[in-house]
């Protein structure tokens, strides 16, 4: 086998510890280290071979790493790591605020092609599989419309919003798809669906000790942007509960298009995920990606790349021969 | 709009017919002719606009022409028409024998690439979608196992096997995925599954006059490679029954990768298409892999091509940015 493609991490969270899973099961890939604002001594990685390093010391690795994913938050860290660190690696990351893509892009672009590196963003699974289904979608059936449905799923940016109300001590919030409009979806009629009817939101709320369940459960489902336009549930439950029974992190979701090769004919294409884990499943996308970035910088194609930019064959440890002969 | 992209039909069955229908659907497409072997003039197009040629014309109007889509059968027509015409035109095809892909690849690659022309081959659902899907699943989740399931759908060669039988006036075949698989393998339990197991396959017969219904059911049931190893039914109905409940062509079917990312997180990923036609969708992914195939001939890519080589964003109509800002 030709030498392993050398990966480091940018950033120890769920999705850094979701890379180093994943690295491991990629034979052609080897893990050289994981990089940190903390104090290195801090972390315990999931395998102790691990090293782990100073966010500093990547200065002084840039000639033994093809690769580096980023691992940092959407909000704060990415908008800051990414163009600085585009400038001297090959970069993948996940970067998740769908408004702000282009911005990002345009940030990440310029370093990258300055440096001749190449760097993927907004890999993962929304934006990210669902992005390059949603596109198939459209382009094998011009004549449609294309549903995203989320979920059974927790969500990060919803349960946060709930902690910061006065009075409650825990909580997480599950986004949860409403069957009857994923029924109407599937069976290609093409139903318009307002918010509401889409999704649900089931919160499990844990209160502090003088607290008023009535007011904490009016403050959550009248918050704007966050609860206002759904149908939304609250059940209080101990704090023992939410630790036993609420500490996973499921994901998953649906991407459907519907239309119509002729007037008689509608045709249905769906693209469904089931998660036990968000950030290990997001982790392994990335993974695949890095594979495909070392690739494409080694080919000449320099700067601000998607998951739109990359051909299948790419992410696959296969040759383009065994591929066509196994998987066509 | 910039031009519109000049698309030609290369045989008039039902993908061309279906092709037809589907540059209808793509506003920066023209048809600019069908070619047939036939007279032209025993052709009646969908549309009565679109223009029809013999086939002989074909060499004389290479400059007209921006992609010819292949629309001859696999096991007759391609592998004599696809290297003849990749090497005067950029080509789509559509050619299906699994086996013997590796083989047509190189076929169509040397005069494509000596004509600096690009011609994709096995584009569709199945090979196409359905191999894209086994490939990204692959490499999103390497511990992992892919399942394929066809249906409910008409098999076209299985009919064509039944009909060959004596005392069998017509017939068609249905291949069903049993649901008591597709429950197991959705449940990411990853069953081993015998090929009796996945699938079954329902047969609706209409007799000759004096055919013996106990022998021409034997003779289906115990057929080997297309019956032995299936639960077979068969119903026998009236040419009127036939001609009336069986004259679409359903298909459809799923690709469903089950792995872990950690012992502890299984991980689904499914594909599933519910298609009311099956040449029509083949044809519509056909007409999208025009458009890809026309900017990877402009960008200097060459030679034979398959849909592992064709990075999503080709496919669609929208520019790069237009898609980052909507899509991704
Ligand atoms: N595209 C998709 O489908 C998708 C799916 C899921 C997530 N995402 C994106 O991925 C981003 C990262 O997600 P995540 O779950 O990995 O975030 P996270 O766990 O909060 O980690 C983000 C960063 O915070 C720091 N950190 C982690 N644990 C810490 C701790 N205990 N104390 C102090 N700092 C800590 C780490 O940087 P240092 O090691 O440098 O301190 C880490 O890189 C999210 O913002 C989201 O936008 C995208
Ligand atoms: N990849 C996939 O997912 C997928 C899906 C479906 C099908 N396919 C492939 O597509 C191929 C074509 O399928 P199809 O359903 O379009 O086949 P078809 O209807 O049998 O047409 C094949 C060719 O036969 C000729 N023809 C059609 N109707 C005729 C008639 N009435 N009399 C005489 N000749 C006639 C046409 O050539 P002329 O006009 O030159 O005579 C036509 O190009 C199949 O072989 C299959 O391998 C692939």
């Amino acid at each position: 086998m030709s030498q392993s493609i050398r990966i480091a991490i940018a950033g120890y969270g769920n999705l850094g510890r979701g890379v180093e899973a994943a690295i491991a099961k990629n034979s052609d890939m080897l893990l050289t280290g994981i990089y940190t604002r903390r104090p290195p001594s801090q972390l315990k990685p999931r395998q102790e071979a691990s090293p782990v390093y100073s966010m500093e010391a990547l200065n002084g690795d840039v000639d033994k790493i093809d690769v580096l994913i980023l691992c940092g938050g959407s909000k704060e860290d990415l908008p800051k790591q990414g163009p600085e660190l585009a400038a001297l690696f090959n970069t993948v990351d996940s970067f998740d605020t769908h408004a702000r893509i282009p911005e990002y892009f345009a940030a990440v672009d310029g370093p990258a092609r300055a440096n001749r590196k190449t760097a993927l963003i907004s890999a993962g699974w929304d934006p990210g599989m669902f992005s390059i289904n949603r596109v198939y979608g459209e382009a094998l059936l011009p004549d449609g419309a294309t549903y995203t449905f989320w979920g059974k799923g927790l969500s990060q940016g919803h349960s946060d919003a709930i902690r910061r109300i006065p009075g409650v001590a825990g909580g997480v919030q599950y986004t949860v798809p409403a069957q009857e409009a994923l029924d109407r979806v599937r069976d290609g009629s093409r139903p318009i669906l307002t918010t509401r009817q889409k999704h649900t939101r089931d919160c499990f709320v844990v209160l502090e000790a003088d607290a008023n369940p009535e007011a904490v459960k009016r403050a959550i489902v009248t918050m704007p942007h966050y609860f206002d336009e759904y149908d939304t549930t609250v059940a209080f439950i101990t704090e023992e509960e939410l630790r036993r029974e609420h500490n996973a992190m499921p994901h998953g979701g649906v991407v459907i298009r519907s239309g119509n090769t002729t007037a008689e004919n509608a045709q249905v294409v769906e693209y469904s995920l089931k998660l036990s884990s968000n950030p290990e499943f997001t982790s392994s996308i990335l993974v695949a990606y890095a594979r495909a970035v070392h690739r494409m910088q080694q080919a000449g194609q320099y700067g601000a790349k998607t998951v739109f930019d990359v051909a299948p064959g790419l992410l696959s440890a296969k040759s383009p021969e065994q591929l066509r002969a196994e998987d066509l």
